[in-house]
């Protein structure tokens, strides 16, 4: 399969495109709206991978042209971001094709990071307002400590929850989830179940936060 | 310690009563605005344990007695009558009490259960506005499954996130909470966090309906 990492010099981005790297043979076409910081990426991670022995192949281009090149198209950017990345991409985006939505919006205040859900309920379903008709979205990885994720010596052992109003673009995502050594993907329901997972995401800072011994958390459903 | 259980004859009191009963010398008072329901319920709890050989000391109470015979005051009643039965109970209260609110809210639609925080920010917010400015709230035991907590016979081995705005009642509250074999406590910072705590009870249950054998799920930060 082709995945492009829209936003894939950020660490979200880095986290998977290491990952599906090193425990798939998956292509990874790192997305950037500078093509150059793209393709300097996409080398620094293949030179990471060819370290730890492993031949995979991910290359660089802007954004437009990574979508283009894939089925599936993680759109890695910050929330604010999310829309007009995807209405940027719309026109390399086909019918068979998969948008992926990992962000999640937050606030920081004096007792902690808060999430505010956006009118639209959920950063996932900006994305799916902002993409093509005949483009399911899926919302997964909304909770991966990146810097965990990017880490390759770090296990994960973790869940990511997934959601989707197309149940096969739903399995599709999850497979892809779980080629991830560690990642365990359960589905959430529907894409209107978003808002309760991007909810997630603050509070593993604030438990992080508050913990001694506890960073880059994940969490598991038991 | 004494520990009044307000609303115990409902789901999560039995589960924390049963509990607390089982793994801990703690004296446990079941509250009910019925003080027969109370009586009958605590009877319950107690032929319980004795099945199971420990002699535990349960009583039950009309709620303002219960609370005015305990240190410890869990408000294990729905959202809607969280501030009516602080309000109610709150001449029963003294300096050196704590409330412990665990109570969420939800609703469910057709796509699964969400949450709505109410106006003060979250349900553990509506405690701390209706308590007496002497008595801390702490919020805690939000995310857990009612019937995997009441049956003995079902490990934990989760999490429960605590929050308080004062240090000394929330590391009370979060011994009480370890006291319970399996159940670790985590601190999430002040108040002001509880909102996301209480916002991942629905995601629980969104999780348990949409994924085979997982039910009564608890969440286990890593």
């Amino acid at each position: 399969m082709r995945i492009a990492l829209l936003g894939g010099t950020g660490e979200i981005g880095e986290g998977l495109a290491l990952r599906w790297g090193h425990d798939t043979d998956h292509d990874i076409v790192i997305g950037s709206r500078d093509p150059e910081k793209a393709r300097e990426a996409a080398n620094d991670y293949e030179t990471e991978l060819a370290d730890r022995g492993v031949d995979a192949k991910v290359t660089g281009f802007e954004n437009t042209m990574a979508a283009d090149r894939a089925d599936m198209v993680v759109v890695a950017v910050p929330p604010y971001h999310v829309a007009d990345t995807i209405e940027a991409v719309a026109g390399s985006l086909a019918e068979g094709d998969i948008i992926i939505s990992p962000a999640t919006g937050m606030q920081r205040d004096e007792d902690g990071f808060h999430y505010h859900p956006p009118d639209a309920g959920s950063v996932t379903a900006i994305a799916a307002a902002a993409a093509p008709d005949e483009v399911p979205v899926v919302g997964a990885f909304h909770n991966l400590a990146a810097g965990r994720l990017a880490d390759l010596d770090s296990d994960l052992g973790i869940d990511t929850l997934v959601v989707a109003d197309d149940g096969d673009a739903k399995a599709t995502v999850s497979g892809l989830a779980e080629d991830i050594e560690g990642l365990r993907a359960l589905d959430a329901g529907g894409l209107a179940n978003a808002a309760e997972i991007e909810s997630l995401t603050p509070l593993l800072i604030n438990v992080a936060m508050n913990n001694d011994g506890l960073h880059d958390l994940g969490v598991r459903f038991d």
